[in-house]
């Protein structure tokens, strides 16, 4: 099996877990969002489980508006740890598991960006990947020196310079410019030293890196935001794409575009990988699965699901929860282009408010399943077979638990089907991806 | 012994050693500048040493302009670890040391070094130090879209509101404000959330940090930078100031003016403390110390000797380096407070341009001392007790050898003399200091 198509699986640790409601579950143990240990722990138990990557969304706020009013302290995701630092610490307890974290091309500048994934290249030994986003809250932009987001377009371009800079100063030396030539006193060969001079409409940065080139010569680039123009950058750059899609339809459309984007850019093999994002809520039987999705669902406060739904919907909270979600109402030009695939749903289903946030809750905005491990890896294993998916980021409900379904439940069954790896092929999280 | 005041001592770690020859001589392993292993080592020795804190200085450039020609390559100070990624790492594979890591208000967003220094406190059960510098090269400005670093004024006023904003950020939430309320489903106390709302001159920032209080409540916070602005940060803001003097009037001068600085701002208590950079050639014997000394000091390439001086004196190349420094010619205004200490020694002194140079390479900028435990701890002692420092920041010539002689030379003898502690007071590096 060892030489056919296997599958990419990512593990989504954020918050220790998506769901809204995971923190009162009663296994869910108080301050593990904030516990390094916590975090360790799975991540170590998803590299013996040979996973290609943890990852690490991430947002530079607390995105919440606390609309509707109290909604706020209702969530537990207004309290977490800063993504790099977290990431490196990992780093230095695990030795084969890709890294990858979130940072923003809106709110950061590409020096400190390059230098800092260099680093983390460096001390796991060729682990590290960015993932690249343009954010979309307000919140951030107001800590910020902002008063609001920029306008996508102008969030994109950006972006596409951004990522141009950071790439470019990832390649100030070459690979063997440090010659470490004792006797002779030179330290590097100058004629391996490029200096970037990059000047252009966002960004003026004479380079070059304070750093070598990488273990992986550069880390690998993911990104998430499914815009035409977060397209352009993933089929221009990105080895991993971290897509959300509702449909096997809609996930075939979008991997035949990246896809063919990237051929039409000059790109051959397999990169971009698609990952889409999977919620899964699996046990030996269908009933044990149904039974601990409704645990967690039983659990949504109704101020914390109405607060879901504010990015999408605007503030609900003066409508009746168990009526129809107010479609007329609704503001208009929805932030993040992943709403609208959820309102679609919603009018589909002739959705109840409360149903539609439930729906959130339960996928995170993506998409979820309810099964037995051969029903789920039926339908992962469709997906994979017939151009809708490289792999998956796995977004678990509850962190821990999550894990250990992967383990007992989702892994195994992958793995009886030649579907899913039984060991990392090298060192690097290029070489785990097949891009080396 | 216990009661009595003992020494802070902090093990300066940039660059695997501050020797400019370091990298030449036959002890140092090429590549250890940028290998994390190297790194966590001797942490770990440091540790098992109960030093207060292992301290990384930074630059968010190659600083060197290459002048003389040729001589950036004839250096190692031009790769290295970002430092936040580094000590991030170090946290998760030690428990006790102190881990302070320098951040530039200059070329940082508030937010962002909030965050992350946050993080590092969460990740090291409360270990966490940032070192607040300003910046002084325009290699940096290059690389964050300007021509220039900014007027000492003005960076002065952007790094006062820069430390307000951080500290504020910090103190987004009390520390029992998250009630983890699973039955009634409150993850926080409303009440116990601050939002800062900043508006000032250069930052608006309206928080809260999407982090909870820190084991330390707040990080330890260092500073470095001798000017007159300089200090009354420090003495705002400061547990420990990073200070370079050459002499004991200057430093007695220098510890007199922060304290008082202080105590005028109403503050109580040991800080700020007072730690003079240091550099230690140390042998059984003078002879064997003078050795080690010649050993270095007779590697140093004349380009990079050179190279050294460039900050203070501009390019002197077209002058004989075994002539006078040509006092006259120089630039005026240095760009670095603590070159005028510098300049005043080779003026007393009648030094060469090579004798300078050396000079400098010695002590990179700060003291140096060549001799045996008893003689060097005799000077650590004296300054200790005169009012000329709380402890001192070890800086060796090459780390892992400067730590190892650490420990079989002068934590022994200052042991003897009950100077410095035998083991860690507590957990976090406020209860090191003895400030918690
Ligand atoms: C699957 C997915 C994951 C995302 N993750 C993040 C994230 O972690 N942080 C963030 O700021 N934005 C994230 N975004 C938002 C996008 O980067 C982008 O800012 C936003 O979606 C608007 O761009 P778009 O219209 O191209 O999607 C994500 C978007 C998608 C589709
Ligand atoms: C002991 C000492 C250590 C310093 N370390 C750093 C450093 O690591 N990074 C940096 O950018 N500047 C460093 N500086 C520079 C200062 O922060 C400051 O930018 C510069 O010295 C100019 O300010 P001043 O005139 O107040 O000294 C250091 C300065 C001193 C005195």
């Amino acid at each position: 099996m060892s030489t056919a198509r296997q599958m990419s699986l990512g593990l989504s640790m954020r918050y220790h877990g998506y769901h809204v409601a995971a923190w009162r579950h009663p296994d869910y143990v108080p301050g593990c969002n904030v516990d390094f240990s916590a975090y360790r722990d799975v991540a170590r138990h998803a590299e013996a489980e040979k996973l290609d990557m943890i990852f690490f969304a991430d947002g530079v706020a607390v995105r919440g508006t606390d609309t509707p009013e109290g909604a706020l302290s209702h969530d537990m995701k207004n309290a977490e740890l800063e993504p790099l630092t977290l990431l490196s610490a990992i780093a230095a307890c695990t030795s084969d598991i890709g890294l990858v974290a979130t940072a923003s091309t809106t709110y950061n500048e590409p020096y400190h960006v390059a230098r800092k994934y260099a680093s983390l290249d460096h001390i796991s030994g060729g682990r590290a990947g960015w993932n690249v986003v343009t954010s979309w809250s307000d919140q951030e932009a107001l800590n910020f020196n902002r008063t609001e987001n920029l306008a996508r377009e102008e969030r994109y371009a950006r972006a596409a310079e951004f990522v141009d800079v950071v790439k470019g100063l990832w390649r100030s030396w070459e690979a063997d410019a440090f010659t470490h030539d004792k006797a002779g006193g030179q330290f590097y060969d100058p004629a391996k030293l490029h200096v970037l001079n990059h000047k252009g409409p966002f960004f003026q940065v004479r380079g070059p890196l304070n750093s070598c080139r990488t273990p992986q010569g550069e880390p690998v680039i993911v990104q998430a935001g499914a815009s035409n123009q977060g397209r352009d950058i993933a089929a221009r750059h990105a080895h991993v794409v971290y897509s959300v899609s509702q449909t096997v339809e809609h996930a075939r459309e979008f991997y035949a575009d990246l896809k063919a984007r990237a051929a039409g850019m000059g790109r051959t093999g397999a990169a971009p990988l698609i990952m889409p994002g999977i919620t899964l809520y699996v046990g030996a039987t269908q009933e044990e699965a149904q039974a601990k999705f409704d645990t967690l669902q039983a659990l949504i406060d109704p101020l914390a699901g109405l607060a879901l739904l504010y990015t999408f919907c605007g503030d609900l909270s003066g409508h009746d929860v168990d009526g129809p979600v107010p479609f007329d109402a609704l503001p208009q030009g929805g932030i993040i282009s992943i709403g609208a695939g959820l309102l679609a749903e919603a009018k589909a289903g002739n959705l109840t408010i409360r149903q539609l946030y439930e729906r959130v809750a339960a996928g995170f905005t993506g998409r979820f399943l309810i099964g037995t491990p051969e029903s789920i890896v039926d339908d992962m294993q469709m997906w994979f077979e017939t151009g809708a998916a490289d792999g998956f980021n796995i977004c678990p409900p509850m962190l821990a638990q999550g894990m250990q379904d992967m383990s007992d439940y989702i892994l195994p069954e992958l793995r009886r089907r030649g579907l899913f790896r039984t060991d990392y092929p090298g060192t690097t999280l290029r070489e785990t991806l097949g891009l080396a």
